[in-house]
């Protein structure tokens, strides 16, 4: 972004290559012919065979690929896919590893969990497997769902701040009819609460909502939808303009107010390794840990991250794609405190996440799809009653990942993991297998 | 997180249940009893078909589920996922729809692209098709890549200031032999800057790489070790300890010192749409999107983003999935900048993003996979000489997931759409389409 | 912070200058000779005239600095000052301008005020001045309070997170008594919440008071102690430690989470300037403000702000010093949103700011020292009754200083003012003076 | 900001008292009435008595206050705030205290300082002092300049990105000539770096200066207002607008740049407290802050605040007050990381401050003003030549706050101290005293 002007220099060369000024002021150009053929068949009967085969009509340039993507059963499978996914012609596959077992002292959870975890990224699943297995040596994680609930943040433009305080005080009136409103298109979905910020003449109010075992996006967008309605019916101060969401929920999006909300459920997990268990197993000292914990604190908050932690990224998104999570919630579910240190009275290693945003769900979404559901049933948690100890189970491997990670950065072999993994050479996945950066 | 007493008291009665505290205690207590049976195999030949039998075998709650992951093609397939995963015991299958045609006008991507996403998210590729659609109709986007490259940072811990500003100096003076150690790593990476970031007797050391086509997170971490190693072998100033990454490379997470730097590629989009095209396509107007906006600006700086925009993780998560990317860096690249405004002299909408983390490469990683292979593949994208096409094209899909959201949200469709596409209701997806939440 | 590696060569030369590695080493090392005696007289008739004799008689360095800080009438108050400072060696003279009149339209405050400002800076006052005397033209600012309080956060480390839920439990329970606890040590203090935030066996405890009018950041530190002390006597559930203060109360600070709380007074101010005033007084039009706006609003965020606004800091620092605040506290006021936008319905530009951080009072603190009172008098607002009405002067103010540096930045006459205020040049500072930036 | 539905009621009814919505209505609506004069005089020979006259004419409210700001000394210096305030009225007095004495082992301070602190909050110089000695008793802290510099950062919008691309490479070429523009309007300033942020069609232009002995913020306003008139002549890619600032270089608040770059002096500074020095004069252990540091380092990132610390801002408002420095700059200054640790090699406390942002300097702004000029003699730094070993005092200083403040803390002793001196009990400061929170 910021660079400096050699930097900038040399890159200005490498980009341009040896285009000539004439030749990348075409390149940047609009162009106004006419596009080739829109995708068709958005509509209804949208994953029928025909207009799968006219939509691999129109990608000349990759003939071979068809097969890999649209074989007989993604083929045979339109109809399951219906409501997922809209101008279909296959499926990707990622490749599935176990990690584990993983044991979880939760109120929810209990037991010991084998963790399907999808990913191309050779030695991520051996690095959890790694801390999943030294986690249930030492007696397993324990975990604590501290809060649950999802918002909408429908924000509304008045003309003052006047007519601003005038519609919060009719909201706080009417608060039992906006709540029914929004509750009555919802089985499950609960009106946990209503806050409101005010930035001059405009304001956010954030519904705050619990969603049963679903992840709840667009429950909450529904139900929120209801609200507005009912606003616009009824309230006698007219907005100019008012949107049903005004990007303050922190939706697919990392956020500094993650730590003091929740956005689906906010869980800590946490396990004491004694030290003979994290010399054997994991080749270091809980000392050479904790001094690792506290210098990447510091890089991580000079960095300007939200929250410290080292890659809860990988193990989540290879969770929530084995299971049918939204993936695209990493980015929100990714953000925590890791805390590590040493126990000085069981001379043992403490280590602890938090993690404040596991949007996650057993039902509805992706949960129902064939290989997504066979994820949640292998871990015992597919259908309703299963989201808070699968949020549970979240948690613990991100603690594993971590207790696996610094393990091996302090242990020097992390580098060495990769090369071996990645590269291909002889592994045993077992002794030292750091996960992906 | 920060929850006040009335949260608490409601969240710990329906969290506890009807448990005792006597009961909640057994729970949550570790548990020592000796564990299920590891996961087995996770050595040499560990995909081969008799050590995924021994896996299943493992899971007795999900015998209905082997079939949708280890279904005949997986199986023959163990050995093309060898390099890519361990414990493996099947594949997960994720929908693929298309959106597009994407026009791009950038130096290296030129032409109108189908985008292949991969999704569980109704509504979602929808959402992209329209705005992709639009865009084309508009000319197409404009893309440039401002900047590249990757880091690692490796950390030292020294008994004193004075021990850190000898060892730097020592590093300037030795920074030739400090990048050939590095470069003799890797055919195609290449050091590009050395930064020093020092926090009283620590010290980070930011070395800047380029990584040809690659993501290059694994080439970089060899590089650096190498570094490491020639500092443990040569360095007269030794650290109490080191490691080499401190946690300040912003690997797998959203950090503020994005916009100040780059991780893999940045890139930003525009695009002019005329007015009579947002009417039309989109259904809203350029000042309602403009007003838009600038609400959903300050909502995101008010909820403590790093930077703003709306929704890029969920067009870059299922283009990531669809073409071998390393999904958690969705974690990192879904963090840029939107800006919409009216453009008075042209009587249409400006619309850009610009994305500082576009962490992708066109070889490497999962890029050689069949399924993964196909969707670069589907977009003339596949292998050497790709990356920077690659990242214009993930610009512009932002970009066009960003117009076409927050024309749902300007005109109001948004809950509408969601209601009729995630329910089963019949939908044209061609009409008011507009992204996942 | 992180320099490139030229960066660091040249400006270790630059420092080291033509010092020998030996020089800077001995320069660096710790020097155990004893040292020159401490400043004497830290006890109770710490400001007597012959203890202020003591201590210059400390400081050969300066004979000629005495006169100016320790005159006649400085050691005639000396009394005065006991409860406000340590060591007292006299008093630092800081020139005051007024601004003004500035018009309020809040709850508390009503009128035009004279507003005192303190500052060294050359152009400050002139910018609050002009932007004052165009808000009063245009009628006036809208104030709104829109919360009020102030936060302690004690922090508990116990062994296990089931302990942090058994203890969080007992709190919930014991409510009543912890907060009678806090209300015994004072008068004004309310106890108005309790939160909770969990991180693994840690557990900071928010208590959320409201102040009367004083600041209030001794009155909760002792309220709180006074929590904690009950907590000590009666709590089953024993801590490993505690501390009245986790860091988690925003003391200090800017942080992120202002935005969903508050830390004294929130407060917006908002108003709207006809065109042709924008012309005739700021020399530019609302379409220039409202451009700068949205460019200065991008450019906070990458730079990576809490908030976007320009410089609240000046106005805010200006005015406490001059009323007895707390000068340090200019560290999280100085937080906020500021929005300029063209209102098309009455061809004007609406400019607001929202600042969630005015911890400010009108007792206490310095507020009764004589000069200080002084311009507290100045605006009508000393002592009981008038902290909300001097927290919407403050907000105020922050308007006033946006609107006239903004409009000099939009008018390129921004390097101009600060040459010829500056530089010592003639200047009608009535006509273009923006801020001192 | 953000309040619960509960919250908002009480709030609403607190702050509306018994006033009517008519009243309220009337409160908050603008007033078009004509306003009381102006404050006159703003013009050249702005601060005679004559002129003063008029303005205290104006204050009706505050006869008694007249005589504190306005006493004979301040109306005889008139002349010499000339070039430091407008619409001069008297000066306020604020109490200063000395701290120390603090020994300091840097590169350009060498030695024991008494540092002088204006402040109104009681027990801060206690705290200091305390701090102050207990580092001089253990040899003093080391201090280091880690990098120097201040950026101006001119934006400048076009129509496209490609125009964008074009006038950064146009800049590149003419690199020579818009430094020595910049150059040519100053003595001491000189251009360091150029560095680029293009966010769609904007492109920020990032220009790094050193400035000599002075803190520079004019005086790099100057320097980059000459490049933008460079460019303005010269430069044939003509921009729709452009802006000297475009808010991207940290002025006047804390931002997130800080640790990758420099705004004036970053410096660190460390000691090492030998455990019986901390029992004896701290009444704590070196265990027991390192406790406090871990709590409150995860405390501050979890309630995102920029960096990690205590409270730097109380001894840099005070030091800067009393020593000349813009005191607005506490916004940026106070902005850092603190970490404490164990050496268990020497049995010792660690501690370290790193401060990026110390913007001050030793010769103009308030640095000739009488008082506090005698500030800087005091410390023997007044004028050219000391801005280094000025800043280097203040990373001492702040790391004996923070030793101070996290001792009393740790030691239960942080509400007693305030307690006793904040509320006029009898105290000796030298035993317990730590900082106002």
């Amino acid at each position: 972004m910021s660079a400096t002007y050699q930097d900038v220099r040399e890159h200005a060369q490498r980009i341009s290559g040896g285009l000539s000024p004439e030749e990348i002021a075409r390149r940047l150009a609009p162009k106004h012919h006419e596009g080739p053929t829109r995708v068709p068949g958005s509509g209804s009967g949208h994953a029928n065979p025909a207009v799968i085969d006219k939509r691999w009509a129109l990608l000349p340039h990759a003939p071979a690929a068809r097969a890999a993507l649209a074989d007989a059963a993604s083929l045979a499978d339109h109809e399951r896919f219906a409501h997922n996914i809209e101008n279909y012609i296959g499926t990707v596959k990622l490749p599935v590893g176990l990690a584990g077992p993983l044991r979880v002292n939760g109120i929810a959870a209990q037991g010991d969990y084998y963790v399907p975890l999808a990913t191309t990224e050779a030695a991520l699943v051996a690095s959890y497997h790694r801390g999943a297995n030294v986690i249930t040596l030492a007696g397993g994680c324990t975990t604590l769902i501290l809060s649950e609930g999802v918002s909408r943040a429908p924000a509304y433009a008045f003309k003052t701040l006047h007519e601003v305080g005038t519609f919060v005080v009719w909201c706080l009136q009417n608060l039992t009819e906006l709540r029914a409103a929004a509750e009555s298109t919802t089985r499950f979905g609960r009106v946990r609460d209503v806050r409101f910020t005010v930035e001059g003449n405009h304001v956010y109010v954030l519904v705050d909502y619990t969603t049963g075992d679903a992840a709840g996006q667009n429950m909450v967008t529904i139900a929120t939808q209801a609200i507005c309605d009912y606003v616009a019916a009824h309230c006698p101060i007219r907005p100019e303009y008012f949107f049903v969401e005004g990007n303050m929920s922190g939706d697919k999006k990392a956020s500094a107010q993650s730590f003091l909300g929740v956005r689906g459920k906010k869980v800590s997990a946490e396990v004491r390794l004694p030290r003979k268990m994290v010399e054997r197993h994991l080749h270091t000292t809980p000392e050479k840990m904790t001094e690792y914990w506290r210098m990447s604190a510091m890089g991580g908050v000079m960095s300007g991250t939200i929250g410290v932690q080292g890659h809860y990224a990988n193990g989540l998104a290879a969770l929530f794609i084995a299971c049918g999570q939204d993936a695209a919630c990493v980015s929100e579910a990714a953000v925590g405190i890791t805390r590590f240190e040493m126990d000085l009275a069981t001379d043992s290693l403490y280590a602890a996440v938090t993690l404040p945003n596991l949007i996650v769900g057993t039902v509805g979404g992706g949960t129902n799809l064939p290989s997504q559901r066979a994820g949640l049933e292998i871990l015992g948690l597919a259908g309703t009653g299963h989201s808070r100890a699968f949020a549970e189970v979240c948690a613990g491997l991100a603690l594993a990942g971590e207790i696996s990670i610094i393990a091996a950065l302090s242990a020097h072999h992390f580098a060495q993991a990769h090369a071996r993994l990645a590269r291909g050479r002889k592994a045993d996945a077992a002794e030292a297998p750091p996960s992906a950066p």
